[in-house]
């Protein structure tokens, strides 16, 4: 009844090109300070069962079929045509791919490729501050490659993304930090920096945000679920109030990553304020079976024109398969129960559906086919 | 199964006596910083889609008509006409109005004589300190006026509200200010005000407060989701703990108004404090086809004798219609389930649903029928 | 479809040894302080209504009966048999008992006993530093008792619990306190303090944490709704996410109580952390109808087989009932749709079954069966 012919996942990584083992396979399904706890796997997860449910019949095997034939029969292909049948079977269109992450991924064009598909490029503020970094000599020299190396990413990236929550914290002064401030902390850490240390400091995190929001190009900012060695509540987004008040009306949209457990905050500020729009769909690969009723608390608050669908998806293209059929499925049975009860008519239903899915996407982000 | 013959709206406004185009009538529907966002209308929010299904059917439309369509009968029919069927096919029978808000809305008298029905007067503290101020010419006057005010509205009033949550944050010291505190303050504030000058000063919001409660009338503290300008993690009801436990014993009783997205802290407190009430409505109207959930989340904790129904409309009689029809169908649906399932007895589910929809809410602002 | 034949309650306390009347029976029905608001009853909650479905059946009455009728059944029973009948109706095949709590509870061998299954003991860290504060002259002899006084315990007890969230909050600095720190705070405490005074000085708090940490057993921690007096939001179990990453790697396991309404909270540590575990029985007797949803929102994000069961019943063997019904039913109406849905398969869905209700239980307790 609900259906959505076009997915554009607005927030993802590439794939690693590398073969994995049971347990390199298993390290991917979830974001965890240490090894599985004795007796327990991975694999006993919302992630790992939704895995297991959708992934085996793209490649020929029973769903909820074990862990080690799944793997087996992934080898037996190769991850290479693994990777294309898992990508082609999602039913993505369009890859958004965040490159500033580490390791053997794949980038946009091996994902447009592989996925049969449309991808773009993000940048991660913070990866293009820590390169332009390794490569400045002082201060004003990196402050001038910084400026110019985002202003020269906008040319071609099609948002910016930031990790200001899961580095600092969500809690940063609203208003952009003064030159000196920005001199005085650029120096402190190039002083004290090692080639390819992490940026933490949270007058040059605000600094990058407000270079980027001048751009005009989308900024997508994480909250909430974050990595490993963040606290879930200082990536609540509630406490980006202030800053969204302070960069209303200068004609950049925020959009906020992930959410959960605070996508109702979340949901919230997308209904408030005209430039902020909230993410639907990587809470959902985390949850699973509950997928249905995440996406629901999403759509209590949030404006249906300002929710974007992504899977979030990191590494393993099998993330990339489930955040899309979780997110579809979810979409149709929360919007169809809705359209069942008469509480809405099916052509809004329908119209929403196609707006969530893709529609949203295209406008903010300056997508054909808007 | 489970019926609700009589409903008392616990907190709502009067309605706007000016007809209104498709703009001034969508800028109605949500709490929004700014208009809505370039390619999208809050006509697509859950409070949009809600109105397009109850309200069409009572102007003789079609549920989930056209927007524009629905606007061009109720001009037709002229905004009295319309308001009077719209009210009287809500379903409530008695309206409890904040008349603290500006703007051409009816009053209490009118909402009775347009709806078919009982109304009685809310009286706002921080307007009524706000009328005071503007008419007192020293401190002490003003402080003299203050408390005379708040006594004389007790007279005439059923409930008082306070919107300190939203002025200033509900993390307000739990004790009564100190004389010399509160002159004090009343001197700052009189001294750097015009006439008109919000109260924003928390001395002064406690000390408003403090005063209601000494009167003795219920007093309704407005928590979670609120005006533009607010922040929502300001106003979590659990902010009230150290209030909540300086007034307990003192005869008031305290109703902690919308709650959503903390509707769940708000039904803690509800259970934990005798003199504690929480509001079962105004969220419904907000999160539309999730009412029934919103509503389940906050029968957990509550104490069913404790749960107040409210539409929290203001504005448009369509918000009056849609927080009517809302509830009922959640309340019905919710409860209906249960009695389904065997949790719970048909003569229990039946007799907490007059609680909420009526009983508690007579019982607690001693209002005829209780 | 989904069958739990074994329940192992993690966390729960004794029952009253002497005959209620219906007044006393009800003051056990809910956390509150203070009595029943005038016009309510503590019956009218989702505890009250699920001792009514539950209980009156065991007893050879209909459910839903009259709660004058049960207790007048319960009366003529006899207290002892009353609670032998409803024990053994519960399903609970082996209860860990938290004995520090006042009142003339029923211990370990008593329920064991009545209940025909197995029981241990949980020690109350808190009540163990009383005990020995009330027996030592000096700072010295206090500290060295203390040391001891864990150690002993935990020769036979199963695990520790803290309460040190409700007493002081969570948000507790990480690190153990140094030694000349708690010896300063014993020195205040004990100089200040009455026989029986309770502990409530942060610093030592931690200090008895990391004595309980360095002792191996499984630590308890408290989290979420508590007890009277206590602020929920000081007891949010992310406020314990530094306090988690400082005791990683360390050996000692921590089970998050309760977590209710911060559950989600709690799974999220569950997920992150090897060593962190969640509970997912207590919060179902508080929320009653609505038990299938709160544990569906503890799976959403930890691992299978990091959560266990509880029913955090104390004082009436009713709580055991109702904690252990809900659970079961909750349970396999959460599994058995995702089942039917085919999100999970059938022997995925009796696997994490068992693993929750018992399997889990025993291997972190190292009980027998495991």
């Amino acid at each position: 009844m609900i259906e959505t012919p076009s997915l554009v996942d607005q927030y993802c990584h590439g794939v690693l090109r590398t073969e994995l083992g049971l347990g390199t396979f298993e390290a991917q399904l979830a974001h965890t300070e240490g090894p599985p706890a004795p007796g327990t796997t991975l694999f006993d997860t919302q992630t790992g069962f939704a895995v297991r449910r959708w992934c085996p019949p793209l490649l020929g095997l029973e769903p909820h079929c074990a862990p080690a034939r799944y793997l087996a029969r992934r080898r037996e292909l190769g991850v290479l045509e693994a990777g294309r049948r898992l990508l082609r079977g999602s039913g993505i269109t369009t890859y958004l791919v965040d490159t500033g992450l580490p390791g053997d991924l794949t980038g946009p064009t091996e994902m447009a490729c592989d996925g049969a598909a449309e991808a773009r490029e993000i940048v991660r503020l913070e990866l293009l501050a820590e390169q332009v970094a390794d490569t400045s000599g002082t201060v004003k020299s990196f402050l001038a490659n910084l400026a110019e190396s985002v202003h020269g990413a906008a040319a071609n990236a099609v948002a910016f993304t930031s990790v200001a929550g899961l580095r600092h914290g969500l809690a940063l002064a609203p208003e952009p930090p003064g030159p000196g401030e920005v001199r005085g902390a650029a120096g402190r850490w190039l002083a004290g920096r090692r080639v390819g240390g992490a940026l933490t400091d949270p007058v040059l995190l605000r600094h990058l945000l407000w270079i980027a929001v001048a751009s005009g190009l989308p900024l997508q900012l994480h909250a909430g679920l974050g990595e490993p060695g963040s606290r879930i509540d200082r990536t609540d987004p509630v406490l980006l109030s202030d800053f969204v008040r302070a960069t209303a009306g200068l004609g950049t949209d925020l959009i906020l990553l992930h959410g959960y457990p605070y996508h109702r905050h979340a949901a919230h500020l997308a209904g408030v304020f005209p430039h902020v729009y909230t993410d639907s769909g990587a809470a959902l690969v985390r949850t699973g079976a509950r997928a249905a009723t995440v996406l629901a608390e999403i759509l209590e608050l949030a404006p249906f024109g300002k929710i974007l669908f992504s899977t979030g998806a990191h590494g393993l293209p099998e993330l990339h398969v489930v955040g899309a059929r979780l997110f579809r499925e979810a979409l149709g049975r929360v919007l169809g129960t809705w359209v069942a009860d008469g509480a809405w008519s099916l052509e809004d239903g329908q119209r929403v559906a196609r707006m969530v899915a893709a529609g949203n996407a295209r406008r903010v982000y300056g997508l054909s086919g808007a």
